[in-house]
This record gives C-alpha cells, sequence and structure tokens, in this order.
C-alpha cells in the first residue's frame, strides 16, 4: 500500500512547515526543528539544505553553549534578502514598511492620506516603494506586496467593496498598486486591517499560541479579525468580521450603513469625542491624538470626559460580551483607538462581559491589548504575502 | 528525500476518507471513489479490500449499466452491520435511534423526558438502547453513541455545564449513559443539538458542499450551529455558539440567564406565544405544537397572531442580520420551532436581514429550512459517534 499525498507534496508541505518555523521563530536550531516537527536529524539537514540552497535561510554554528557534544546549528531566516512590501491604508495616513522574512521591519515610511479613490492613496505607496527599493542590495529578492485597509475586502482578488470611512465603494487597491509597480511586485494581496492585525497578534504577538480569539480594532469604523479553532474566520467572499455593524441598541443613532445603532456608532471615535462633548465636526481633530486626549482628560478628573469613557466603555464591554457568548474565545484584543478606551475603561467592560457573558463562555477569556502596537496591520499584511512562499518555498 | 507523513499514516487517511465518502454517499462506485479521491485505482482496490475485511463496506457489482465495458464495483456502508446509537435529549421528550454507517435510521424510540437531574434522563434512554439491542443481528459492531442536549457541553469530556431548560447544571451526562451501559457502549459523546444539527446538515442536508452556514436552532432557548470555513466553531471549551444570549434589545426583557433583552427573550418559544397572547405559565402547552398554532391562527386571519409572528419575525431577522455581519455565511438554516416562525415571516426576515445587515456579507445568503427535519438532531448524534471511527477505521 503506497498510496497517498505524492512525495513531492510531503516535500513542499515539510519545505513550508520548516520555513515557517524559522519565519516565526525568528531563529531555531535544527534540534528545536527536529523535535517541533517530528522528522529525523537527516531530512531536517536536508530540507534546511534545500532551502538555504534558494537563500530563503542561512545556517550557522551557535555561540558557546558551554555544553558537552557537536552543538546543533541554527537556522535564520534571510531577511536581509528575502521581503514583502507591507502598506496600511487608514482613514488618516498611509504606511508602507519593507518587511524582511522573519517579520523583520526593515524600512518603513508614512504619509497623511490623500483623499479620494484607492488610485490617490495607491500613488504615495508606490513612491514609498520605489524610494525604498533604491536601497535593497541587489541580491535580495522581493516576494510581493499585502494591503491592509479599513474596509471590506473581496478574498477572490482583493477588491475593497467598501471602504466606508475612505469614501470607497468597489475599488480595486491591489490591482492599482501592481499595475502601478509590474516590475517591482509580484504578487499584491489585500486584506481587511482588523483580520490582518488579528493575524499578526496570532502569528508573533499576544495571541500566540492561542486558537480562539477576536481582535476587535476600532478608529472610526470598527471591526474584528476572529481566529476559531487556529483558523481565521473570514465568511464566504471574505467579509466576514463586520462586527462594528452587529446592532446593539435598536433605539441608538443612525449610522452610516444606513441601519440604527450599530455598535460602531456607540464606541467608535466619534461616539467617544461626541459623549466627551468634543467637536466632531468634518475636518475636527481626529484619530487616536483625539481618543487619548479624552482618556487623560478623564484621568485628570474632566466630568464629562469620564462619563464618556465610561459610557463607551460599557458599550465597548457590551458587545464584546455577545461576541463572546458566541465564539467563546480565549482572548479578545482591544486594537487601534479601542486599545486605549479599553485601558481607561477596563472595570466597565469587564462588568458587562460578567453580567451578559455566560459563565461557561466567558470564564477562560482574557482580555488584553496588542504585543505589536500600531505594527500590527504592517506585519499582518506582510504575513498576508509570505502566504504563498509559506505555501510552496520553492514554487 | 523520503520525510513527511508515515505510510501508516498516510493509509488510515485514505481508509478515513474513503470510508466518509462512502458513509456520506451511502454507495458510490470504484470509479467515482477513485476519481474524487485522486487516487489510483489499484489503491482504491486495496483500501476498499482492507475496509472491507473488517466488515465496515460491502462491494457489489451494479446493476446493468447499459453501457460497454466492465462496470465499476459498487461500494456500500455495512449499515445493517456497524451502527451506533444516538439519542436526542431536549426539553419535552427524549429520542433515541441505532444509526447504520451511512446514516441511515435503523429503529427508533421516543418518550417524554421525565423531569429532574441527567440521571433521570439517562435511565429511559439506557431502557431504549437494551431494548434495540435485543433485534440486533450477533456480528455486527456497535461503535458507540452520541448525545444532543439542549445545553452547554464541555467538548473535552461532554460533562453539560448548563441545560437551562432542563434545569440542569453541571450534569456529567456522557459519563452516565456509560456507566450504564458499558458493555453495550464502547464510547459516549455528547454535543450540543444546535451543533449537531448543522453538522447532520452539513454531512447529508440542505448544507452538502456549503463552507460557511449558521443553523439557528429554537425552542424554549435559541442555539446556533456554526460552520466557517468548513469547520465548526465550538470555541475555546466547547461552548461556542451561544447566539441566543446575543443581546438585541438593551430595554427588553429580563432572560433567565440574568441579562436583558437576549436574542432568546424575543424570538424563544414564549416570545411567540406570550406576544400571541396564549399561556405561557408552567404546565401549559409548550413546545412544535403550541407554535404551529400560533402560526396556524394567524394564517387563518387572527390578529394577535399576526402581531405575534410580525414581531417575532422581526425579531429574527434583526439578530440574523447581526450573525451575517459577522460571519458572511453562504446559509442560514431556520431548525426547531423557529422552522416555522420563519416560514410564516419569512417577509420580516428578509426585510431585517437586508436593512441591518451589509450588502457584502448579505449577498449570497441563502435562508433555508433543514432539509433533514427533526432527524437532524438525531443524524447529528450519529456523526459525532462516528467520528472516531471515520477517523481511524481500522484502529
Amino acid at each position: 500500500m503506497r498510496a497517498g499525498p505524492s512525495q513531492e507534496e510531503i516535500r513542499r508541505q515539510n519545505l513550508g512547515a520548516l520555513l515557517r518555523f524559522v519565519h516565526v521563530r525568528g531563529q531555531i536550531s535544527r534540534a528545536e526543528l527536529t523535535s517541533e516537527l517530528g522528522l529525523n536529524r537527516s531530512t531536517i539537514g536536508a530540507l534546511t539544505a534545500d532551502l538555504a540552497g534558494v537563500g530563503l535561510v542561512s545556517e550557522e554554528a551557535p555561540r558557546e553553549t558551554g555544553r558537552a557534544g557537536r552543538p546543533s546549528l541554527v537556522v535564520r531566516p534571510s531577511s536581509d534578502l528575502v521581503y514583502a512590501y507591507a502598506a496600511s491604508v487608514e482613514v488618516d495616513r498611509i504606511r508602507v514598511a519593507r518587511v524582511g522574512l522573519g517579520g523583520v521591519v526593515l524600512d518603513q515610511r508614512e504619509a497623511p492620506r490623500p483623499r479620494g479613490e484607492a488610485i490617490e492613496a495607491v500613488r504615495p505607496v508606490a513612491e514609498f516603494v520605489k524610494d525604498m527599493a533604491a536601497d535593497v542590495p541587489p541580491q535580495a529578492r522581493c516576494i510581493g506586496a499585502g494591503i491592509a485597509v479599513c474596509g471590506l475586502v473581496r478574498r477572490e482578488d482583493g477588491l475593497v467593496r467598501l471602504g466606508p470611512h475612505l469614501g470607497w465603494m468597489d475599488e480595486p487597491l491591489g490591482h492599482a498598486l501592481q499595475d502601478h509597480l509590474p516590475e517591482l511586485l509580484p504578487q499584491v494581496a489585500v486584506g481587511n486591517v482588523a483580520d490582518l492585525c488579528a493575524l499578526a497578534e496570532h502569528t508573533r504577538g499576544v495571541a500566540v499560541g492561542c486558537a480562539n480569539l477576536i481582535y476587535v480594532y476600532g478608529d472610526v469604523g470598527v471591526g474584528a479579525g476572529i481566529i476559531a479553532g487556529g483558523r481565521r474566520v473570514t465568511g464566504h467572499g471574505g467579509y466576514g468580521g463586520e462586527v462594528g455593524h452587529m446592532v446593539v441598541n435598536p433605539h441608538g443613532r443612525a449610522c452610516g450603513c444606513g441601519s440604527r445603532g450599530c455598535w460602531e456608532t456607540e464606541i467608535g471615535e466619534h461616539a467617544l469625542l461626541r459623549a466627551a462633548g468634543r467637536d466632531c465636526s468634518p475636518g475636527a481633530p481626529m484619530g487616536t491624538d483625539a481618543v487619548l486626549s479624552v482618556v487623560d482628560a478623564a484621568a485628570r478628573g474632566d466630568a464629562a470626559a469620564q462619563t464618556a469613557v465610561r459610557q463607551v466603555g460599557d458599550w465597548l464591554g457590551f458587545g464584546v460580551a455577545n461576541l463572546v457568548n458566541i465564539f467563546n474565545p480565549e482572548l479578545v484584543i482591544f486594537g487601534g483607538t479601542l486599545r486605549d478606551v479599553y485601558l481607561a475603561a477596563a472595570a466597565q467592560v469587564r462588568s458587562r462581559l460578567n453580567s451578559i457573558g455566560l459563565p461557561a463562555t466567558r470564564e477562560h477569556v482574557r482580555l488584553r491589548t496588542p504585543k505589536l502596537g500600531n505594527d500590527a496591520a504592517l506585519l499582518g499584511a506582510a504575513e498576508l504575502a509570505f502566504e504563498q512562499l509559506l505555501a510552496d518555498p520553492l514554487g
């Protein structure tokens, strides 16, 4: 009986698994690889040699271990030589990074986001990429690019179906960037910012080893990246995780989506600023700084700011409790501007979670802030770009 | 390079895949197996022979095909000889079936559920099992039992953490049944009724081939079985899918869970009966018949019943829209008493879905009733019992 996956498939799977370990751990000894992958030493040696042969990893003797015996070689990702571009298109700014295999940010740029269609955002992204490309060693290899965007992204082709706070509808963001730089970028993948933050925290942040987690990301809008049973929950077309449009308050305020009382209208930036009596008119200061100024005012005793923080914290806990009942996660991560809201209103959040969450669904849930901070979107976008390489390293 | 899964692992995987095809399809030709599994004919022949050797499948020549050439042998599951017991513990009744490999219901019993702890429900289940066992051919083999229960089930050991409408807390349902029948039942697995209905509809019902679906099950309580990316979403401890305790109406009625305005308080049996002015006091008629009588009254023009159906349908659509925004499913299935509510209030449900669901998340969603009807819970419980056999048929 010799059926099953072909030797070629098995080899591809093993190469991918090994490269993923090296990519995630940053450096790992051959001995650890042997034990983690459950393969024998000679196989690990051969797989590593194959990956080293195409320049994906390098091997070297470790520093003196002080232990007897021949020390195991250390395998490292070739971060300087194999890289992706990662971009984050946010309401107020665009960021672009060059990220080496292993998740190492090698270079980074930032600019305000030009208003208008996707093409307006693509131009400065493309300029940054060209700019950074000038400093890349000639023998280095670009895998492609990943873009995180605050919108609903069609999995199939990366079309941004809706980016309400960007003013976008049906914008072919990925294709537009690739059309700008066909020679620099072999492929461009696009994902929702919350999904990619969840992916990044799961790969190398606060959620490593955690199979069931929800990353709630807030700025003007609110969305979630959800991982269940170790896999991303993105739905049929890629649009899952639109928790910001879970209606929590049927008698609440009108939402931009046409509905009323969406979670986003209760916990987004506008909700906090409005509740604190701040200016929310178009052109008024928004974003993390504006949110932080309310949180700081609350900490200094400003009564309106304190009420605002409590009220938004209350709704934050309300929606999180709903999600905990639905997903029974181990971990909820608060990112974007919700990080600061959570830190200021952790008591409200926990209290709501305790009153609405069922004891069994909430008993093991930890509430946390991101480990990767603002880099999560870029690192997640880079993970998206690396996915194909990790699935088939020699392909 | 000869690393990767061992030959033994590959063989186990192939045997499981082949047996699963036969189990799900009921009968399938060797030629179809060859093409479905992507293995060559001799491998399929050898795998089939192994499974036939231990009595899991049988092969026979097909009826005259009218085509030239030697017809491909047809492989069938040995439904008469390999079976599991399946039980469904519901608020008002218990049901027990003997289900053959291939999902064939061979025998079935039903009784009112005795009130009290799990042990009270286990006694008649055990009696039914013993009774049915008397008719089983001596050479037949029992794989174990699966139980569907309307409660929160700990994945690890099948403990029913909470069965609010059964009056249960921390009831070791599975262990209790196995302790009653250690010689008849090699293993007992327990699952939530909505999860198992979803599993059954996904395996052999309306959701075959559908990777993203939500089965909303209602009786007194409301829960969902969720499949995302082809895999069950059950959460960290197994308690996911408690959509009945998603709060949809913060100013709503008190829920038995201690919270207020849970979805269950707006769409469960009590909500419909109460809204229609029916008696909801303890001991009053409940269940499918009571729900159907309201739905029928509405169809006959009873104004109170019509209002009740519209109101509950409205809340049903409201919660479904929230779930569609979160999961972007292809399919939502309405089971239990919600089947009839949905059929009577489809317009309200669709209207709410259209107003709250984002166009991208709802565009491909189909709303359906179950194909397997009331058998879904039992067939799902049987699938749970068969899982281990399908993972390792010769183990």
